[in-house]
């Protein structure tokens, strides 16, 4: 099997999967409890939150363990808007963020609040001038994705760092699920005060995540109740699941560190493959993140395309995992300006550390078998 | 090891753990991917739905899965008050709720909401009459768990049920966080709008829980994106999580189903016991949940008890997980008019399935050995 689907979702480390198993049963106990079992078990959750600052260089009180990026994405920006709505309620956001970034920003209008959805040009890169001309007085937030989900677009998150630095109104969040592990990036340097991170994109598993909050942010929190995590999540933690991916972060840190060409040597044979072939026009820009690349087949259905690859036992995506039931378009490929047939027929490969130079070589050879094929039928 | 802290969290099953597991490796497919890893692990979680529902008796597009008690009480509430609120800002709740319910309600207040929060009695059982008397026109949502997590209170849910039924615009939300698998409701029945279950209450693995949400119930979500399970809670699904948490559930019915006395047995041998010993006096009402049991030892901290028991290998607990590094004295010992001497002592222990009437009598011997020597120290 060739697994090129790593930005909907990954294969759990051998080592991820017993972190969890070893933590589930043998620190079961409530981290709230007062025995021995609980005081185990909070010590562990201690120890990971130490361990996740260490790995993003930042406080262990700025972590806070959530149930995926869904949840961080929601709670960075909900939190933050509720929590800040005296101060204003403007929010600033661009065209190709994620759904759960997108549609969160959306829900507050219901709140009463104003929301700037930037557009992207054709590069699919977010222009900084153009944020800067969107902050107002009642900016309390601005949200900007560090890697774009179906393009591999890299946003110039340092460049607006330092553009929101000297307003300590405005709170900078960055939805880093797709780069975590593959891309650096200094919280600290960006002057970023809010980041969200998804296990199950780093080989983790399902249901674990983080969200970064810079200390002194206060968040109306989505979860009410036992006041966990400094009353920002509340709700018996998932320690399993907590150590699990700090697991997963540090292997994924780790390879990056080990393996630093990897994906740039991947994407560029790919590249160079794909360039070779009638029909098929790459979405991706270069110079972009290397573990995405996006490509249209113009007038084939990509679930054509991608249902004759999976016979061959390759998997690969039509847009984002979390758009491709739902339209025909590509929102993001639309919103850089791209024509119809090619919004109607992206294909997104996406590359873990465990893809191979050899798989990229048999996929091509398969998808110009595929592409022939097609064109037989369809001739 | 005698492990009587089942109402703070329990250990996870075997068999569920394998189920979690298994999925996870898989099953890792993302639900929303158009291949056939994505299609087989949307079937899988198709199959889960369908199967909570029918333990249930409810149908399987009822069902929410979420990250656990607090998110599903959180969900329910601020889901239907957010929903609603062009309806009506008043909500009903009782003094005696767990915190994710108390909380999630307060933070309502924030937003405009009026809150009533009944009292209950000096038995630790809501009045109907009182629910009924606090009724207004504008209101939108009436929540009241099942089983108190301290006491062990059973409340009236039936009876409420029945006040609420020909009000289509007043919810019913029941928390049957520590009900589930013990005693039985019947959610049709007792006209339930919306009921909270969490996996780690009963053998599940945390992080894993449902929301019960009748059919044709509007919800805002806590969770907005990529529009997963009917939009009411979007993000890629912990299907491991969710697999094995209608496992446990299962389980959970099944065990209830061969061993109805179980919980009385252990309870009524803990009541003779305890009773005949000199310094103890019982909290827990008769004829409430068995597998609850309250006691207090007044002027014996009850911090002292627990490491003495622990010591000898016992785990129980000082008020509910949630509260128990938090106040002095039990909010709920508190609401039921409890003196402080006893709301400030109290222990709480609660039985599994997997407890033995063996275990009672080891415990019950330990804590008499336990209160000669505090005795003596204190002498």
């Amino acid at each position: 099997m060739i697994y090129f689907d790593n930005s909907s979702t990954t294969k759990p480390l051998q080592e991820v999967a017993e972190s969890f198993q070893t933590v589930s049963e043998q620190y079961y106990g409530n981290t709230s409890s007062a025995h021995q079992f609980g005081l185990d078990a909070e010590k562990l959750l201690r120890k990971s939150s130490q361990q996740a600052g260490q790995l993003l260089g930042v406080g262990e009180d700025e972590i806070i363990f959530t149930s995926g990026g869904t949840e961080g994405n929601n709670l960075a920006i909900k939190g933050v808007a509720l929590a800040y709505q005296n101060r204003g309620k403007h929010v600033i956001t661009t065209a190709i963020e994620h759904p759960s970034v997108l549609e969160s920003v959306r829900s507050l209008e219901a709140l009463g609040f104003e929301v700037t959805v930037l557009p992207v040009g054709e590069s699919g890169v977010l222009d900084v001038d153009a944020v800067s001309d969107a902050l107002r007085e009642d900016t309390i937030l601005v949200s900007v994705m560090h890697v774009n989900n179906e393009l591999g677009t890299i946003q110039p998150i340092k460049a607006i760092g330092q553009l929101l630095k000297n307003r300590a109104h405005t709170f900078f969040h960055v939805d880093m699920v797709q780069s975590f592990g593959k891309i650096d990036l200094s919280l600290n340097d960006c002057s970023v005060d809010l980041a969200t991170i998804s296990g199950h994109k780093i080989h983790g598993i399902k249901g674990t995540g983080l969200l970064f909050a810079r200390k002194g942010i206060r968040l109306f929190p989505l979860f009410h109740g036992g006041g966990q995590q400094n009353d920002r999540r509340s709700g018996t933690e998932n320690l399993g699941g907590i150590v699990s991916l700090v697991k997963a972060m540090r292997v994924m840190t780790e390879q990056k560190m080990h393996h630093p060409d990897h994906f740039r040597n991947l994407n560029h044979l790919m590249r160079i493959e794909l360039e070779s072939m009638d029909h098929v026009i790459i979405n991706t820009m270069n110079d972009q993140a290397d573990h995405i690349l996006n490509f249209s087949i113009p007038h084939f259905k990509p679930e054509v395309v991608l249902h004759a690859l999976e016979k061959r036992n390759i998997f690969v995506s039509t847009k984002s995992a979390c758009a491709s039931k739902k339209e025909e378009e590509s929102p993001v490929l639309k919103a850089i300006g791209l024509p119809r047939n090619r919004t109607t027929s992206s294909i997104r490969v996406s590359f873990s550390y465990q893809n191979t130079e050899g798989e990229v070589e048999l996929f091509t050879r398969a998808l110009k078998k595929v592409i022939q094929e097609l064109n037989k039928v369809m001739g």
